[in-house]
């Protein structure tokens, strides 16, 4: 029997990590459960350890370590606390896998740390390589780390590349849902609720990316993520809206010929092939029935009607910084949204003025990334503070 | 510079062939025609042969040979006739790629000797799979020869597997437009006539594989040749139609992921890749513009309306010489139909009457084949006789 790989899922409690935890259930001789950690949720992660017993666990909420230590104590399971220790246990060096499940921003540190301890990086975490995608693309040829991507589109793309080589990439086409207000009017879109933008029409996640969904901002992130993961220029990377999720990426050869990834929409598949792969296993989920599916649309983005589409492209573009500001006040922006700070065509307005307000920094270094975030994220929150 | 790749096109006048020399003249310098052979089209194989200048061509018709003969003489460009030459002229040292484009049956013996002598094989001909596939199979494993499909929904299930582990396949899904007659009730058909036949909705064909298309016999040949060529249970082989041909053929993986290749309909990117493979090579035609398409449709195909379709499946579950009684009695139905002899909805018939006459044989030989493939005309013509 081969050697079990040894996972770290770093945001266990979140959709991501909960879906991670199921693949891993089927397939319980392959994989272990090394490391788990949680932002705040500590009932689900004491229930978790339990489960998996894994060698640690961590809360970044400190408030909640007692009460986790107190439940683990006669277990064996080591017990930290705080996101320093996030950042800090993905070098252990027992773990081969660290699934990068955390939200946002809030990855970057633990990859970086991951990939300079050389372990294979599975990542859901789009934000990663929007913010830092040079830096991380160095540690690829510096370090023996790897990255594979649990996003569905970027799992798709990665599928179709097997076996081709990356130079007869002719063009990258990604995949959109159009969110819940595909067929929304600009002036429709003004006064749209948290509880409206909330009900996406195909995927079941967390409330940053569902909320990105519906501004289409997610798809933004993920063209930037796109290039570079596949070292493609931003030129060739289209999207295109698909109102069912059924054909999750596309890429198209020098030749016109088309590749194309299809499945329901399930993230279960992106986590188990960026844990199998080169290898693909069995999964036991329900299958594509292109006969009840009957018909696929195809339709280009509204780019005035979900501007930050549009400002993603030209955030890469720039370069350098710019993909951190946009991303900072993004975050902000969606989080005040969510709570009824801001209006929902506010969102692109608040990350263009902080873009506007910065001198850019070519190459930028992960300092330069930290206080770069924390600066817009002061700038975002008082621009909200002056709208409302 | 790598030496070009040498190639003899057996039906070079025909659509595949034509198609065929427009690839080669984007690459000059890859490919070289080396073999041009002919039915009984004698100019244009003249004036194809004025043009490439191949080492020999081949005129199978023997009242031509003069003509050609004639028209070559000061061209340093050796001319033989008769369908034995075809046969004969594969083995030619110089050759390295025979391009197998001859229509129906006709095809085996050339496809046989070919890869007696390791050629490398682009195979245009399906019949050449459906009858004889366990004898070509053979010949896989003990020679050096190898095959590539031209056929657009094995190229685009080939495509789909590069990079893959062919025990990863849960199920092939060929795409089928559904012909002419997709919209047509069981009565319509009744008395189709072979002009309403030969007008295909998507591709441009030659005469027999447009009726086969229209009868849906096609699918069913293409469905035996996928067994064969990828060596998958027949039980795992699904049929999907898909009137737009856009989607040209998928893959089922035991992870639940469908991987599928698109394009516009245009048989220069299957056979290109045949020829470039394992390299993919630019191509200078239309792109596939999903956005122009808009959407795409699926369906079951309907097994009481083409009768034919069920016909192949039960052929290559029953095996041995079936297929080839099958494919026997529909080249001489399709004839029949297309001299007015016979109904269109009578070439089922005919094909179940020739199979239910005949005694099975479990592992037929080259001459096996051959016997039977006459003897089933013979009988094919006869009933066809009769029910004039």
């Amino acid at each position: 029997m081969t050697k079990s790989q040894k996972i770290a899922i770093l945001g266990s409690t979140g959709s991501i990590g909960i879906q991670t935890l199921e693949v891993m259930d089927q397939h319980p001789d392959l994989f272990e459960v090394e490391v788990l950690t949680a932002n705040q949720n500590a009932d689900l992660l004491i229930q978790q350890a339990l489960k998996y017993e894994p060698n640690a666990v961590v809360i970044a909420d400190e408030n909640k370590y007692q009460q986790v230590q107190d439940a683990l104590s006669k277990h064996h399971i080591k017990v930290f606390c705080g996101s320093q220790s996030i950042e800090d246990i993905v070098s252990m060096e027992s773990i081969d896998t660290v699934v990068m499940a955390l939200v946002g921003y809030s990855g970057l540190r633990p990859t970086y740390n991951a990939m300079k301890h050389n372990k294979r990086v599975a990542l859901a975490n789009k934000e990663v390589l929007v913010v830092g995608g040079a830096l991380i693309l160095e540690l690829i040829s510096t370090t023996k780390s790897s990255i594979y991507p649990i996003d569905s589109e970027h799992s798709a793309i990665f599928q179709c590349l097997v076996g081709e080589s990356f130079d007869t990439i002719e063009k990258l086409i990604l995949t959109a849902s159009g969110g819940p207000f595909r067929t929304f009017t600009v002036g429709e879109l003004e006064n749209v609720s948290p509880e409206q933008a909330l009900k996406h029409p195909n995927w079941s996640m967390g409330s940053k990316v569902t909320i990105d969904s519906a501004s289409m901002m997610n798809k933004g992130l993920e063209v930037i993520e796109a290039h570079w993961l596949f070292g493609i220029p931003i030129d060739k990377i289209e999207v295109m809206v698909h109102p069912e999720s059924i054909v999750h990426s596309m890429v198209q050869f020098t030749d016109g010929s088309v590749k194309a990834q299809l499945g329901i929409p399930d993230m279960k598949l992106p986590i188990q092939y960026a844990l199998s792969y080169p290898q693909r296993l069995h999964l036991k989920e329900e299958r594509l029935d292109l006969f009840k599916q009957g018909c696929l649309h195809f339709e280009k983005p509204d780019l005035e009607k979900f501007p930050n589409l549009r400002i993603a492209f030209d955030a890469i573009r720039m370069g350098g910084i710019i993909p951190c500001v946009m991303n900072a006040a993004n975050e902000v922006a969606v989080e005040a949204f969510l709570q009824k700070k801001l209006k929902f065509s506010q969102i692109p307005i608040i990350i263009e003025h902080c873009i506007h307000q910065v001198t850019n920094i070519s190459n930028p270094k992960l300092d330069d990334y930290f206080i770069m975030d924390k600066e817009t994220r002061i700038k975002a929150n008082n621009l909200i503070n002056k709208t409302i």
